[in-house]
């Protein structure tokens, strides 16, 4: 594992192993050492949350970071390739995590420099690291992998988080309950590859119908940005809300999951049932990054 | 102590114990450790010198920060609630420090988050950690905290530092006179209470007539964005201006303090005499937040 | 040393002696230790690669940064004077590194703290921990800076790093050829201060015609922001354009050296040849300036 720029190019063991170490550094079994060694966070999209949980990762490791924003007050305004840009940085820091707008924006710059690299979300594409610490949650809340009943609510159309989570779980043998505004459905290609792999599913139009079997539910936002039009995002965002009184009679190891951040699509009287775990999912996400950085920079002792 | 929120807060005990614990950390006698812990520096109100402080005391204590600024490119562009963020910082960081224009989001983040809050300022309500420095400065330039005769120049309505620091040390017996421009004078609400504590004070219009008992002087600046005539600000700058001629009989333990930063209400010819300590009192700052840092995270051995 | 300043303030052998240092601390052979000190980090220009190479130089030897940039949401704002803010912040840091745009800021900044200050480009004056990583550099590549037969090609007239390289090369004997357009020539008092001192020196328009006697040569960027106007910037970058054709006879031991950012006056097909040192040059950069944090800060052991 030189870089890590989209799910498809985890073995299942690696995912395996990946998910071991994030259970070992969070119980303080493992300890990498990240001392002198610094992360470049080339962040070209804003993304509060991602870069918090990498410089969080990096720090509570003993490691350092140098944010780079956007393009404003870069050399990027003397008319600087992007290529000369990752070279250079190249020159200062021992990982790269880069974020962007444009799809392939990672493979490029894993392509480009000799140090690692990970893709902390390329457009639409692909967001592995978020991948990784959904499948890590999964794992903490269910003890297991394998056989679960997962409910995917939201947005799957835009959504890059689910399409790396169902391509990454279609190894562990699932059944999808896909529910979604219509013009908001999980895209052809997804679904013709989990046909192919003769991964169960169903797209619903109601999650209260299928709630009480489900072991765990993953919803999204709604993102009033993919909307061109305001209005159509308006009529959109109120469906799909979950409410504590849908969760009566649930599984007793069912739990909810969210990317965050949430608007209004779980309520907040949700927040106090044992089935929220979205917060918790967030923390985890900082074991997961320190995790990938271990195994990228070679602390993993 | 679980937060830092507000000088009423905290007793007469904890304040010397603060006291007490930056004077060992400036001496070397002490020697917290905060290695791989993190604080969240939200300053939703820009602060140069405030966030500078706090960041220096966390890393020169070993620590590290993470710094969120404004809203701009932050999770609240997105929808986000307040409580959803600081739940969600709280999953990455050890400490929140928080500054806000708006009363009360302090003291709403510390109900909000397990980990310990520190207000770094509530628009016009509370800045404790400006007020237990300027006390540790007391301290330090008087070798003692009771009976002290204060002079507290400048904008006295809408000065916040100085509100907190007259009711701190309304504890130790002090004298007060109260010098500003008629419109900018301390709040009845104040006064009140000081006259229910029978401390001594006297609203005076010139300083030089007195500057020659007090055993220190708080100058405050007079805030230009505190006024909606910006005539009116030009009127009143002038006034009250500290110049080395006034200072021909003070006392020798007389000291001016200011919380910087200065404009022109005390004259830079001042700098050189031995009575400025308004840099030296920026440096105690960086003392007394580590005191307080290592107070909240149990790292004070 | 108690500042970095000036190309003029170093001696030959302060020069010699940070060229030392800065291999000893590539090698490994010395590990200065910056642990819980601090540089306060003041761009008020933007300039990715020199702040980056700071913090880098910095956190790599263990301490830490604080950055402040631009005049937006800083004290400058509420009127402070800039005396004020540098003695401010002497109280946090333990070193300043200051980017002007205004010559003679550095100057006035370590005339101004007691901290040890590090001029990091004022203006079109000085950049000094840019000409001494470039000799940095040329030692590497060359082994020797005795003696050396110079190549400068490019803007001239308003490139800083030209003018401090070229009169920190003076002190051995090298052989310079500057290649111009011919409105962005060498200025006369630098012309003027190589003939006084016996120094080789000839102005030339072709580079090709001369390359073969290179040991290095070094290219600079002709900046758009230097043009009144755009047109005259268009007509004249596309010459002195460096490609690998030209570089079929040239010695053995030449490099190419570039400040970076570069914008297309070194075609890429030249980065894959073993004469491009640009980005290696941008690595001896966080050598060089360790040495300095080291030589000034005295953790040079």
């Amino acid at each position: 594992m030189n870089d890590l720029i989209s799910m498809r190019d985890l073995s299942k063991d690696e995912v395996l192993y990946l998910i071991d170490l994030s259970e070992k550094i969070e119980k303080g079994e493992c300890k990498p050492d990240m001392s002198r060694k610094l992360a470049a966070l080339m962040f070209y999209e804003p993304s509060t949350r991602t870069h918090f949980s990498f410089a969080t990762a990096m720090k509570k490791l003993g490691g350092q970071t140098i944010t780079m924003r956007g393009t404003a007050s870069t050399s990027v305004q003397k008319g600087e390739s992007f290529a000369d840009t990752l070279l250079t940085i190249a020159q200062y820091a021992d990982l790269i995590v880069i974020r962007s707008a444009i799809e392939g924006a990672a493979r490029y710059a894993a392509e480009t420099v000799p140090i690692p690299v990970i893709n902390a979300g390329d457009g639409a594409n692909q967001h592995p690291t978020q991948a990784l610490l959904d499948i890590f949650s999964i794992k903490k809340t269910q003890k297991k992998l394998e056989d679960l009943t997962i409910g995917v609510v939201g947005d799957l159309k835009f959504g890059r988080t689910v399409h790396s989570l169902v391509q990454a779980l279609s190894d562990f043998n699932p059944r999808f309950y896909f529910a979604s505004p219509s013009h908001l459905k999980m895209p052809p290609y997804i679904l013709d590859d989990l046909t192919q792999k003769k991964i169960a599913f169903e797209e619903i139009r109601e999650v209260e119908k299928y709630i009480n079997t489900f072991d765990l539910m993953y919803v999204t936002r709604i993102q009033k940005e993919r909307f061109a039009d305001p209005e159509d995002y308006e009529k959109i965002k109120g469906s799909y809300i979950i409410s504590e009184s849908m969760l009566k009679e649930v599984k007793k190891n069912f739990k909810i999951l969210h990317p965050l951040p949430r608007v209004d699509e779980i309520s907040t009287d949700v927040d106090a049932t044992p089935y929220a775990y979205y917060f918790q999912q967030a923390r985890n996400g900082v074991y997961m990054r320190q995790a990938i950085i271990a195994a990228l920079l070679g602390g993993d002792k």
